[in-house]
């Protein structure tokens, strides 16, 4: 039952509460109102995959409670395999949706990290929040759930700690405990696909101290879940989303970023994994850091890869060999491989978890994370240097112009260029903009933390003393080189 | 009566033949109309620029011919000074409107280009265009003009010259020359503020030999001249313009592209300055590209500025000191002085030409080229990368959401970080986005011609047998090294 | 007995023939003259290292053949976990010598590269050639040998295959098949380690078509095989090496480059692993590159780790804490692991061959080799960058003032700055020039062949159709948008 | 007599009391020692192209005292023009030399800035410095005078002022004022040239307060004044320069950085241009940077010339056609007119002092000290691209080897590629080396100041404030955004 069909998964977001709003405006069905469907077709082609033969070896994994075969998102990742599976997965999801897919990565990964986290809270304190995790995996591999994960809090003024906050709802807190669960309250925002998700899995956005244990706080809710509103975003031109030539100007598919506001929300024990245990804090951002931040580079890559294809097709449509452009084209497929192939190293070089969890080397994946914010702006100017004045922003009109009964025509005659249609030329350049400046641009530069945050874990995890012993011996310098004091 | 006012222009302008169009519609007002008003209004700033005793040193000059005070961009440039003028007016430009005030820009160098290359003709062929051209600057000065300038033609397939197109439309041509005038066809792409521009200028987009003479043309023709038909591109985000909350959400200025159409327009004599005189071609193009890839860095460097200033909004906004940001910034900083500097280099390094115009150092200015394609993506990534995920695409709401009565109030709620208002924050963030990937982006990727038409000049002006004599030279090689013989 | 010790290493260098020259001069002892010592030293740390209980798991391995415990260098890499132990041993030999020991890399690459292209030939043309390889190996593993190996020919003319040269020896070739053997000639350039080695393995170069069938030879000849003569090349600044103040000058350890120069080579059958099967060439080219260029990413960083260690001393010993420098030194840690953990991806994502043998991912791995000829060179910069002028190339006098009777006090006293002995600066000075622009370079842009020849993998391993096809259907194109026709 | 010849300059040279030393050894005549002779021959040239017709205008200016045609690098900057003259000298010097001719660089550059600054400093103490400045300066003029700078300090621990130091001689300082003239003590560092020149102008190295008085002297010694000892520092490579073979493996020209120690010399008043006016070190260290930072871009990009001549014969040498490499020589040019123009582009902004003298703009010449201490380093890296593995550091043996009688035959024959000899091959493969790594790499990174103070300068430069409202302007946010208190 676990593989479920995009007509199960449909059906279900459609029994769901309508609680997301867009433009000032109540989002009905999510499956169908423009400004969210596209989103929902980006994750119900996961569901197709999963089903299709071609491709279920990477749609779909194994059990680890039952043995049955389930969607691999709701799968545990407990080697170098798993990782590099996750990461092959993320990677074919963007060729074919062309953006991001958030639904399957951060709740999935959360259920990983946290598989660990109880282990260790489990152990230490006596708790019993694995078996209840447990039970929400298991029933989430039952019904093939697309859960988004929400991380980020609101977090108010940069300068002082939640706790410390004029509004203390500024991040995501426990404000009351009952016997059969808690009350949160808070903003959790940039939620990737949670228009998309049945699910959500709250985790802590950051290292609290003691002051700030309220904050402490994980739990998993259903989308739709009494208190809690959401507010979708706006990318530069997904207004053209709302328009009746919509499918001339953007895909079918896409990515959306939410805002989620919790008002006094109840979350039953059963859905609750950490609960001011803020010591563990750490170790959740330790080990959710480190596997979001390898795979991440699988993203960035299937991306870039369209943006190849998207070039490709500009050069021809413009009349030219896209052999003309061979040598940007070699750089952009490098950047890809970069950061997939460095993912893939971080995986490679992670560790098994006491717990069954396995976790890639932070070191690696945070240097990842820093090609992750550069490499893939460095490809999407050369897809804007190739595809020509064109696709370069705010040179090419609007469908309504280039359809209109007594103009269009003309538009429709300049555009004609190469071995192709001007619709086809008009379509591949559009999706230049929206790759490159547009909607489906996804947040790799802040995604799942900053790139300065990555910097500072690079810098904590190289053995700066033991480097310069090698050098040391390596000269012959036997005395101590030690830092100068202050003076 | 050179230097008019504000109120004169926006007159002007109104009492044009109503002849743009975007998204179906035309457009009665270009003045008023929402999809034009903004690039009218950053137009608008320079007349009143030109009547700010703080400013007008920058924004005025002194006609050539007449002596009088007029408004800078319908001077002649004579001098690396005249040059370096105009760079720190469009520097200027960008740094009051955010975005590209292209009226003001390729019109006024186009007339200093055919200042010299008319002079040429005459000098070579006995013809009598400068003459022409003189009685035209002086009517631009006398009324003030903002001129729009038109060289890129719709080119058609890339690889096939003008006269070998199926469509010979593709390029702006002339179809018939009369006694009293000459009549042209085709389509020029890509034109910067041809809405805000009472004339437009329209030059050969290539060099063209023999067979391609009809494409070698030159005139000036009122923005609404019979038979010409106008539409405005679309950048991403522009249809928040249309809304009625575009002022929360936009700046009041802006640049657009349009789309012109010549469908058999008459031209008169006494408007063209070059009529099939195919060989002169190569001395517009030359000449056109030196002055306008050295000047253009400062157009990038102004831009670069608001960036810099967006970002140390944001740092504060999210309550952060900008210090924290200090080595980004200045990375931001030196970004922008290099285009500069070396816009000014080019400049300095110019030469005069006999006819009194005076032309940037080719090699310098190419290269220059190459940089604007390269690091204002980069100053763009920094100010996402300092802004947060806030400005990162597709994070934040829209005003519509902002401003809702039922949620509106969560949204103010949680924006406010730093010591200033949720709507400042939304503001600073949502002028970062319009930055660096809305609609104030500005065309300089392709704008002017493509990074790589640059590189094709910085690699047949430098000498390289020349560079090989003098390591033979320093190292003591006597003998011939040639290029090995194919084989 | 495979475990053997620096002394027997040492022992069994001493005992071959004398055929290596440097400076017009006749090495007799390598192990001893001050021209090789470096090198034999650095590799016989290795031979420490196997004996050492703190670092015997990264230096030593098992066999496959026997079970028996032997040096690494001699083992088969069977997995992605062997290739990734390859990489963490010579991360680790770069930290402890600070510069290439290639007598443990080539040859050993070499080995497991003909195990599968002897397999392939023996299964495809009867031949017997993978029996005669374990035995060689066999012997390997049981004297603990050093092995270099030699693949770049001298090429001659690079616009001419090795056939079609003026002068056929310009390519390493068979001369003559006899009963017992072969007969080879010609010569190989650029080998890393021949000195210190004890075996050469060598493989052809490219690959060849049928012309070219005699250059298509594998087979290992001792070091010093009659016939064959042995000239070392010169680094920057390793004069130095022959003086008597060379101890504080440079370290104890470094890197040679040889030339081969083989002269009617006999070669007898037991040690030949390829003859003529031209078509056999690509094999050993395509296994030999991935599983290289996946494993050089190790060596750059552990030099690069050697640098930042220098970095850390040369900051203190101009007076200043090592802090002032972090973000710098962030950025050459990312560059280390940039090139590491894309290595240990590219080994992650490899896959095993019918023989056993394992290859890395090519389109990783020569991804790879483009970083690699980039960003050790930001790394050194960086290093001279932190250093001061005192590390930049000609700011530092010799030891030799250093210790002049008349004048070197005043050079002693002037040296002195922070916390630590004039010598100890002066040292880590030296040591940090000689890392970036002195003998300890070693040849990281061409070694293992171009960047370029790794561009070209890099474009024929990337699926730009199958991008294409990505692209039209996220966008809707379902015309054919072929390449335009030559006209 | 000011336009001297290079027989007359030897002479003089010849004529100097003999105090440097190297390797060492005293160095009697630095016209014919190897260790000096180069240096002496790359300025010596300078005397030739002074006196030959076709570069006469080059290097040759009048007398703004006495209107006599006089070396260039003798005369007063007074213009924009004046100072690109400079430019276009230094990036000639690079082409016949091949590297860095001080001499004719720092101390030319002293003597305009002390125009200012004892200008400045007579208007307000009523001093008389510029009459004695004058009078040097007209001597300088007469008699062809080539002047190295000094400005480094050892400067000892670098977290300390001057005053602080354990050792006071860590910088050069006055240590007793005389009724004749002043006793200066204390060590100058990285001199470039010094033993090319016949006098040596002295400036503080940084900006000093009160307690730092000392420290604030401005004098010119003649190069062999009593008291003053000399050591020449050692570049990679050089001791290739004492060898019998030089001829083959070096250039006859090159460069020299020396360490200068004054032992309490006496300099008399004449000769001295600030002693103990320490506020106005603030204003020596501004106006050299300035047009130091801003002429140093010739310097790199005429030897980027050189490089991308050498990369040509390189080429070529290798059997290939130079044009194969076109994409990477266009970058080396690009790299080189980015460093050049940027350089005009700060003189051409530049101002004029009330003195008469002339300074670059600050920002723009720090920008470029920038891009000098990064874009040669990437020049560089495509030189040895280009060049192949025989130019890369470390593959070529030494002229020793081939000429070696027994097996030099050997190398010569396999050296053979392109349309030359292999000797060209040879010698364009060690002039690479030299350009890259070897004895030709001047300081560009350190020289003239760390591009880390270069960036504080930047900072400190750019109104960050006014650009913060540039945006709150064209957004409309009209509050203040001020930087958060401090919690």
């Amino acid at each position: 039952m676990g593989v479920t069909t995009r007509k199960e998964y449909l059906s279900s977001l459609r029994g769901l509460r309508p609680n997301i709003y867009k433009f000032g405006e109540l989002i009905e069905d999510v499956t169908r109102h423009p400004a969210t469907k596209r989103v929902v077709e980006s994750h119900a082609r996961n569901y197709d995959a999963a089903n299709d033969p071609a491709l279920e070896s990477i749609y779909t994994s194994t059990s680890v409670y039952t043995g049955e075969k389930i969607l691999r998102w709701n799968s545990m990742m407990q080697s170098a395999d798993d990782l590099i599976a996750n990461m092959i997965m993320k990677r074919q999801n963007f060729r074919r949706s062309g953006s991001c897919t958030g639904g399957v990565c951060v709740g999935w990964n959360a259920q990983n990290v946290m598989w660990a986290v109880t282990y260790e809270m489990d152990q230490a304190l006596g708790t019993a929040y694995q078996q209840r995790l447990q039970d929400w995996i298991l029933a989430a591999q039952k019904h093939g759930l697309t859960v988004a994960g929400a991380l980020t809090d609101a977090k108010g003024d940069r300068s002082l700690k939640p706790s410390q906050q004029p509004d203390l709802d500024a991040n995501v807190r426990v404000v009351d405990v009952r016997e059969d669960g808690i009350i949160i309250r808070g903003a959790k925002v940039m939620i990737a696909g949670a228009a998309a998700a049945q699910e959500i899995f709250l985790l802590p956005g950051s290292i609290y101290g003691e002051a700030d244990r309220d904050f402490a706080v994980v739990c998993v809710v259903p989308r739709d879940i009494e208190g809690l509103t959401i507010v979708e975003a706006t990318h530069p031109s997904d207004r053209r989303e709302l328009e009746e030539t919509a499918g001339y100007e953007v895909p079918d598919t896409g990515t959306t970023q939410g805002l989620l506001f919790f008002e006094d929300v109840f979350v039953p024990n059963s859905r609750v994994f950490m609960c001011r245990e803020y010591k563990y804090t750490a170790q959740v951002i330790k080990y959710f850091t480190a596997n979001y931040r390898a795979c991440i580079g699988a993203c960035v890559a299937g991306q870039g890869d369209v943006m190849i294809g998207a070039s490709t097709l500009m050069a021809r449509a413009n009349g030219l060999s896209s052999k003309v452009f061979a040598n940007k084209m070699i750089d952009m497929s490098i950047n890809n491989q970069v950061t997939y192939g460095l993912g893939a190293g971080a995986c490679a070089m992670g560790s098994p978890h006491p717990s069954g969890s396995y976790f890639a080397d932070p070191l690696t994946a945070h240097t990842n994370k820093v090609m992750v914010s550069r490499l893939p702006y460095e490809t999407k100017r050369l897809a804007q240097d190739i595809g020509g004045g064109i696709v370069e922003t705010g040179c090419m009109p609007s469908y309504q112009d280039l359809s209109d009964p007594t103009y269009g025509h003309l538009l429709e005659k300049y555009l004609k260029a190469g071995p192709c249609s001007s619709t086809a030329r008009f379509k591949a350049a559009r999706l230049t903009e929206w790759l490159t400046v547009g909607a489906g641009v996804p947040g790799c530069m802040h995604g799942g933390g900053s790139p300065d945050g990555a910097r500072l874990v690079v810098r904590f995890s190289t053995p700066f003393e033991e480097y310069a012993e090698y050098a040391k011996k390596i000269i012959g310098i036997e005395e101590a080189v030690p830092e100068p004091q202050k003076k």
